[in-house]
């Protein structure tokens, strides 16, 4: 039934699933050698079911998943600032698995543990202390990328 | 202690109480055979914990319960509908267990994969991609509703 | 300087953007004669902020306008169906706008006072009587929408 | 038509209703000359909007509004403890009219401004300073409330 | 007896409200002759309840608004990233009040509206279109800080 | 690394940081005897946190955390209501850890079950049934503190 429901996609949202399909291979591969349990169980988890919400082929919900890459692209604000945005939004938002996206990507993108923690000021601040244990989380995650546990 | 609680309960909070526990005594016997073990261990920790909350005999959450079933019942809008309002709901509010618990019901009024995508992409638009990760638990528990691991 | 950026703009975005204009001195010349000022007032404002948000060109904004609009098309669901799935979103997340525009897309797909009601319980059950002064502010719009005040 | 709706109503629910206007009507005209206008305006705007949706006669909301009564009730706590519970829940889920209300049950109770700013506090550190908006028309509310503009 | 209060605060409170005062003063007489009345009525509701709450000389809120300053000070990360954070935060969890804070404090920083609308996309995507109507406002806002209406 | 933030922290920060450390080494001793897992596996990751997140030394967050505490000392109104108050922003913000911190705190306090339950049944009326599955987990905790499973 998925095979059926594959062949009859458009070309582009085809293209993306395989994308989708390919990289989350490619990351696995590639972070398996430096990255701890945590960091890869969420990889490997969002991958596999973001292939299977994808290869439904909603046109709004595969439009939005685009839409959201888009996002964070470099534009009037480069791409820290903006993974530094996402982040503070999913920490005020109290959302343990979006945290952990934006944290991987403020890794990626060079930011240091001292502007990371500045980040989570803002957000504890805002939010209030409930957003705490969510903090406490968000450490231990960041300590996993960081390789310093 | 709990004895001498439920001995001094008027007759209809007792009934009450009786008929969740052999309901979700069959429930298990019931399931058991066609359902995952994801869907399993959320049942029965739910049923189990409703049971004690009954027990207590705090008048107003009795009859919140007992509402919150009502609720759902068929009236001027079908069985179906509700239950989808509910899972909608439950999604921009982003609880799991609540999603979980439409869900089964949703299943049981039979509505289609495609239709439950369209009430996710509902969802996903008017709460933000922050409903993402418990839009790809839901895909998860939806999927060992079917059977179609 | 607006004038510079709408010039720039790719056509479909510069379509989209005309469409808005003109729908919504449709839609208040239209509206004018048979509605109340609350529901007058609300639409024009809406509109002229709209206009001003998509003249503005950033691609992230006007892509999800545009998918809010394609989200309550007819699919495996009805747009009645949507309409009220929107409606109840809306209201456990207590944005009073959002409520009223859902009110007026339920009211246009001939939803009778009786099952808005039931999609109100299901808010208020869901969301807790934290929902109820939206809820009164709900009732007050939808008087005014049925022209029975 | 209303009437009609109202004539069909069973016995309970419509003694609900008539207590409600009554109510609202003595309320009205008791507080009317020691209090500002922003506290008479709400009580007035919340009196008429209540009594529409009682009259509506939904089985569910009209249960919800009176199991809502019945969970201030003193218990095992006091009154005045529960409407404190209710205000700092009302402040941090950042509902003004739900804020309103408690502070008008908190004065009813003798609450002095001092209990009340402890209250704040909770909610402003539990919250975050999100509540801060929401604290600052408490105030203001809480200084009508007490006659000492 | 207010007086007394003030009276019997400690010297680093009563400075702290004094500050408060006079900025409030200097603010409103600095930015009445460029600005609009939109953004001077919130400045001076904004700064006359700060007063009134900083004088009730809770220890636990004057310390929160006190380090609510500090959060956006130059750190690691410089003011302008920061109270690009606020504004974000601000805007998914839906705060007007919050949102027009943040929106002087990044005019002041000198961030573009370019810049600004990179933020705005940011806040829509994660917190979905239920932040439209926040958005709209802050347009609004925004328009009248620029002295563009 | 983490020895060189250690030294270069002033004379405050440190002495609370050791605190915390101590605290947490006494707490688990103490508690380990007398407590379920589930509740020793929470205070120790809580422990653990907190103490790393301290070692950072961001001012801000320092003070929030010490700030925190001073929320629930005795003041106009006793420990005993202000533990209530948090337990009850806790549950109606669905945040199942802080939860879990504060029914630590009221048991200390001695509130007895027909009590939480009373708080429990605010936090279920104003947040609604949404609340229900935070409500479940909560009961499970307060029975292990209980020593009651």
């Amino acid at each position: 039934m998925l095979r059926a429901k594959v062949e009859k996609k458009p070309a582009a949202e085809s293209y993306l699933l395989r994308f989708a399909f390919i990289d989350s291979i490619i990351l696995s591969a590639h972070k398996k050698i430096s990255m701890s349990d945590l960091v890869n169980e969420f990889n490997e988890y969002r991958g596999k079911m973001n292939e299977k919400i994808l290869a439904q082929n909603n046109k709004v919900i595969n439009r939005l998943f685009n839409l959201d890459t888009n996002t964070y692209a470099s534009g009037a604000l480069p791409v820290k600032t903006k993974e530094m945005l996402g982040l503070v939004a999913s920490m005020v938002l109290r959302c343990d698995d979006c945290i952990r996206y934006h944290l991987g990507k403020c890794k990626d993108e060079g930011i240091t543990t001292e502007e990371i923690y500045e980040v989570f000021a803002v957000a504890n601040i805002v939010g209030g202390t409930i957003v705490i244990p969510h903090f406490r989380r968000a450490v231990e995650y960041w300590e996993e990328l960081s390789g310093a546990t």
